[in-house]
């Protein structure tokens, strides 16, 4: 069984890295491991065969049989005061529970899965539900252009909800060099409509900053533009929620259809 | 020309209404009124035929032309010192400019209107989407059951990026007694999928609590529940990405297709 260690200093070396990754949301590319925040987090991370080297678990929670069955899959644990996992949390009330995960680094674009590519996404919010959807509608890779929300930040693996240990996720990038699935870009200007047109797949959706949209360098790489057609006349969805149609549809199209 | 009027003081009566509708997502029940925040937000109230009470801008937006005449729209107009604007705000920088606008009161429930039910739903990011999603996909009336977060509160607002302004918005309802669209609501567990059910128009939507979902009740009143497919297996979408897809399917199905 893990050995428990308790920590009651917040000066212990541990816990000045956690502060850094809660604090910052770039911190887990410098120090190398990314900080898993809550029980549903930690429990999507080992059923995706993830090794935690270290959980961090409230004094109160190490007492729940549950948690501390959780805790215990990890390497080592460390058993701390509510008040100093508080100082952990990005949530307005901290989870009893969180991993330490060694960071993989960016990973290897893959050229012919089904994608998303983020270009300049800066909500972490919409970043994290857009994995989420991407990991729902089978889009495998996930690529984030260079000033993309982190991926690995606390905020988007919160809104990703477990998505983030199923997918193949490209931090960092400049170019779209090496992928081969067609690029396909949604905008209100286009002519054709997702539903009235034969989407390619494997496919990259590509999704464009929340105010500037995708850059015009991606947009002439895009193999077709397609509109969304909405019929109550609002200018935009949200990204994410354009996002979300976008998938459906590649989705759709290849599903059965009993008429 | 509306006459301005220097406010200096943070006692002064308007301020306090305006602090409590900022700080408090219910407090336009009580009060009656609305705190419009942000530029983008007062322009589409007035696209949309919106009268405003007030005007409130900080005295630098006031000597910039096109924010001076924004707030020249409205029948009164405060100019106040940035540090006071900044005790109204929600957002981590202040906008420049805002609206108060009487709140009307819930808006009667219009039997056979396209409509999303809200059932439960707790958060103000969520609920604004779904407003803004409704809009774009023709649905033209939502529906709050009690326990909702509050329609017209800065966050919903905010999210909701206008669609408020052109929707029919029912707050604080019990039950759908006189709501005589067929009700649909998504199922994980449901047999029949979306994408391959013809699905009735018009129809209300109904979208449950983030963690519960549809309440059993509801569900009950449910003319059909639908699945939507998603084949990279996760257990759910987010309550706002579900909500855009099913409208779209909505939409989708309606739509002429030149195959």
């Amino acid at each position: 069984m893990t050995q428990a260690k308790s920590i009651t200093s917040r000066d212990n070396p541990l816990l000045v890295r956690l502060r850094k990754l809660a604090g910052d949301p770039g911190a887990y590319r410098k120090l190398g491991e990314v900080w898993i925040e809550g029980d549903h987090l930690c429990s999507a991370l080992l059923q995706r065969g993830g090794k935690p080297a270290q959980a961090v678990i409230t004094e109160l929670a190490w007492d729940q049989p549950a948690l501390r069955t959780l805790a215990e899959q990890a390497a080592a644990v460390a058993v701390i005061p509510q008040a100093l996992m508080d100082g952990l949390s990005t949530l307005e009330s901290a989870a009893p529970i969180g991993f330490v995960v060694p960071w993989q680094g960016s990973a290897a674009l893959e050229p012919d899965a089904p994608t998303i590519v983020l270009d300049r996404l800066q909500d972490a919010g919409n970043v994290g539900t857009i994995l989420r959807s991407a990991s729902a509608f089978g889009f495998a890779q996930v690529v984030a252009i260079k000033g993309t929300a982190a991926l690995w930040s606390p905020k988007v693996l919160r809104a990703g909800m477990g998505a983030h240990f199923g997918l193949r996720l490209v931090e960092g990038v400049d170019s779209l060099q090496g992928l081969r699935v067609p690029l396909l870009a949604a905008s209100s200007h286009a002519k054709g409509a997702i539903h009235d047109t034969r989407l390619p797949w494997p496919c990259a959706w590509v999704m464009g900053h929340e105010g500037q949209g995708v850059s015009d360098a991606l947009m002439r790489q895009c193999a077709m533009t397609l509109r969304i057609p909405q019929p109550g006349g609002e200018e935009s969805l949200n990204v994410s929620m354009a996002a979300a149609i976008c998938m459906y549809e590649s989705s759709r199209q290849r599903l059965p259809h009993h008429p």
